[in-house]
């Protein structure tokens, strides 16, 4: 068997698989209230970034809180009552915290792998958010803030999430009893008060070029 | 701004990614001792997909322990001491069942996102990659036991541990005195006492030619 020491050189790198793919990796990291339009425009982004070739994926509650990220509910039937406990993460202010932490960590993994990986999450704490941000090189962590007013927010409350907030069903809620914090410097803010969701994918798939993340599409 | 539903069409599917890329998403999962061969030959087989264009990523302990799987040290300077023992994994029974049980997570993840998910852990409980395998597609779960006895890996042992058990200076070490149960089912077993790592990185990917993950190269 050949040694480490030879076969290590031939690791395929991030610049390799940048190069394969034509584009840099990266994390966009969408943040923003309750409705503000994160998953929204992720997903229009992510449509526009598939049309040209784009690898991208995309990290949001569906794929996250059945699996990486589970509950007890969901650990119990295979990993038994003690464990699920343990392990499972809930909504307690630390486990908000560590559900971050965690999609901050696959975020890298799939940046390393040279694939646009977005996220759409509230992430409502800059300490959360930075922590991500200094996780990973220069350059690579896109925060955007998706800076819907919150009227505008809980008008729209497509998951009647507002509602039950009002009706003092649900407490510790981000922007009503729970402080949002809005980034400091953003590499892009996005108005989700004023343009639709169209526009505001357009204006992100814009930067990625403008950055130098994607390439600028060939010109007849 | 569009409806939900509207929008929701168009999400990029699994389907449109494994397109984009010409080859399907899978889990490859290795497992064996420590020192049996599973970092030498996942290593080898990134190359060979690398050089036929097909989109991998391998996850390891070098990318997984420090990021996703942090132990207490890594996560206090930045999270605190009370977070950091809460949240951070050591190498107890159960720290190392959630260990594998993330990583399986994750791979589901690249998975999904049409990439080849490579995995390089002992992993010696069959519970515990059983879990993996339940939690993906039928034919997306590709257990490979790097079969290579024991007397050789302790010949080896590229990073002394062996010697340290033997010493006295390591507990609960796999295949000495924790068991490593082996696969009863792998979709392949490689013979990594009698062939060297370039063989079975070749016989991993005939596999995956066989059974339709990558597509076979062009003849001439």
């Amino acid at each position: 068997m050949s040694n480490n020491i030879t076969w290590h050189k031939h690791d395929v790198t991030r610049d390799d698989r940048e190069r394969l793919n034509g584009h840099r990796g990266c994390v966009i990291w969408f943040t923003g209230l309750s409705a503000s339009g994160k998953s929204t425009v992720a997903n229009l982004v992510e449509q526009r970034l598939y049309e040209r070739g784009v690898r991208s994926y995309l990290l949001d509650g569906d794929n996250v809180r059945h699996g990486l990220n589970a509950g007890p509910d969901v650990l119990e039937p295979v990993y038994g009552k003690e464990f699920s406990e343990r392990f499972g993460l809930g909504f307690s202010a630390e486990d908000r915290v560590e559900n971050i932490r965690r999609i901050g960590a696959v975020a890298k993994l799939f940046c390393e792998g040279g694939i646009v990986a977005l996220t759409a999450f509230i992430s409502p704490y800059r300490h959360d958010r930075d922590a991500v941000r200094a996780a990973l090189g220069d350059g690579d962590f896109l925060e955007i803030f998706v800076d819907t007013p919150i009227e505008i927010c809980e008008q729209r409350d497509p998951k009647g999430l507002y509602k039950k907030v009002r009706a003092g069903e649900i407490k510790g809620f981000t922007g009503i009893d729970d402080p949002y914090e809005a980034p400091l410097r953003p590499e892009l803010r996005l108005d989700g008060g004023k343009k639709d969701a169209a526009s505001l994918a357009d204006e992100v798939v814009l930067h990625l070029e403008t950055v130098g993340i994607i390439p600028a599409p060939a010109r007849a």
